[in-house]
């Protein structure tokens, strides 16, 4: 079985906007620092929950067309499992 | 290939879920008619709203279950079409 | 105090959104009972939890718009009270 | 008027949520560079979400009851504008 996950590939690509992301949290400290508008720092942190969200969905769609597609390939009860995990990890992103 | 989709099984139980929202929606109706308080209202609409999110949660379980896994058992550019669609939906879902 | 709620001039539009919702749900049903794709299943899933949350977003507005504000116009404790309500109603819409 | 945004006396607190949103994301990075299973970076990334909704849920809660209702009791259109600006930012918050 391979343990390579499944973004591998996109790793310099993910990576890259987790650090933008990290960026905009950091911005949205130096607005309170600075007593910006609070409607303003709400739209900050509604970008910045946006752009969480479109990376969990590329670490999903890339775990899904590895991990899931190879252990489906596989079959046996280990498909099964990996499905379950899937849609509990769906399940907290729609609900977060 | 097998076209029953992947609720099939659960068709009945699907079915008794969707028609409790039904009878949430008309309740949230029959509320908004006699002035019912606006905040109560809004319970029911995030309820109702709540119930929807379970549907689609099992449906894409079903889904990925049995129309992907078995998509990529046959392997080929379906399954990489599948979960591109099933992607697809996953975001929708995430951004409704 | 007036216990006309907030949306009870825009009654007429909000009754037709929901029912059309309703319908909408009940469309859901007809695709579910004729086997309709799971995907295409799904898709009106999400149109529908987008049009609820639109109608509660209206609701919430009116409700801000009429009964926080003549709250917060009369002043004292209720005030801050409905803007706790308010406040935890935004909380169960965000997080459904 | 008054500039001093709705979330001054809790400035320390929301600060300190926010340097810990900023710590979460930089443990998902490492997460990343280290390989991490999808699955549980997936886990990580929801938790974040939720974190940095329940920041943006507090900072509307603080502009609601200082902002908006200091402008209702000043009444005028001001009043309008703010409830206006604040239904936006909602919209915003449930969509993102």
């Amino acid at each position: 079985m391979d343990d390579t996950p499944g973004y591998s590939d996109d790793k310099t690509a993910v990576l890259k906007r987790l650090r933008r992301i990290e960026g905009q949290v950091r911005g949205i400290e130096r607005m309170v620092e600075d007593d910006t508008y609070c409607i303003d720092v709400l739209t900050q942190v509604s970008a910045t929950t946006k752009a969480l969200e479109a990376v969990a969905l590329k670490l999903l769609d890339e775990h899904l067309a590895h991990c899931v597609v190879d252990a489906a390939k596989r079959g046996g009860p280990e498909a099964d499992a990996k499905v379950k995990e899937a849609s509990a990890a769906i399940a907290r992103l729609v609900r977060s």
